[in-house]
């Protein structure tokens, strides 16, 4: 049960961004410039990077909604994601890809974690400073929603076909936030 | 020196802000409603938070820029500030923004990590649902900030005054980016 009366029964994230649409508008605007806007890198590479990182720190809610819609936008599909999950080093991702996830792993611990050389392997196999730039932030923003999602106790549905819901729906719609609707008293 | 050519002497986050305006103006608004928007916690308070926590990740810049913002808003000044940060258990603070500040160290650990009975004692000492939502939100955004900050090694000055004249600025103009500058070829 959330540890504060959310007054509604969305699950994750969803019932924190209707509580506080103030804060839940530049999380989701944030969410999709990170995860869906333009980029080098793919979107199922970067859902993969967020799922990644919530199955780091524990989250539940995260890893299963991330893990979701990188499996639906990756060709390797939910095996390549449960394999990079399990254990990254003998995962089928590409070099690029594999220095990146390095990278959003030593965020997880803590921005000093990030050395020169995981910069450097990252850059040797090709990735730009730009990719190297989202690749922290995104770790980064990941280490923020998971903590906001479980320190606040909301609920994880257990059905994984809930996740494959929401995934469908986010990869359609997008993160952004539908406007307030007009008060019908008004 | 920074993993990444940011193209600017700016230090700390606002280099990274300006390097990437399309993620830069919703972390922007974010601080803005979470460190200055409508709010029964004072800015001084939600400051103190932002630079608690900051301490806590051990991040040099953003430690010293929100301890700035918080001494120039509280009453007790800087040596309020250094107080909290040093031995929180001891430091003279009302007993609700101490429940406050032990939820915010509990998020840096994890969201796991913020139980019932962390909640039970901030409400037992008149903490709001909202005031609760804010300070895990808060915390968990400087777990963000700080791991960006660091992450791309972005440069801490040495020097305080750098931090009091940055404070004096985001007291006055607030967090929200100044739009795009047009383009003077144009």
């Amino acid at each position: 049960m959330p540890h504060i009366d959310l007054d509604s029964a969305e699950p994750g994230i969803r019932g924190l961004l209707r509580y506080r649409p103030e804060t839940g508008r530049p999380l989701s605007e944030l969410a999709e410039v990170l995860l869906r806007g333009p980029s080098t890198l793919t979107r199922g590479e970067r859902e993969l990077i967020a799922a990644y990182v919530s199955a780091l720190n524990d989250c539940r809610y995260c890893a299963s909604a991330h893990s979701a819609c990188a499996a639906a936008q990756l060709p390797g599909g939910m095996d390549l994601v449960e394999q990079v999950r399990a254990d990254l080093g003998s995962a089928p991702v590409p070099g690029k890809l594999k220095a990146l996830l390095n990278i959003a792993a030593a965020v997880c611990d803590s921005g000093h974690a990030v050395t020169a050389p995981h910069v450097d392997a990252a850059r040797d196999a090709g990735a730009t400073d730009l990719e190297i730039h989202d690749v922290v932030l995104i770790a980064a923003a990941f280490c923020m929603l998971n903590r906001y999602v479980d320190g606040l106790a909301t609920v994880a549905p257990d059905d994984l076909a809930v996740y494959a819901a929401g995934a469908r729906r986010l990869i359609s719609a997008g993160y952004l936030m539908p406007p307030a609707r007009p008060d019908p008293s008004g």
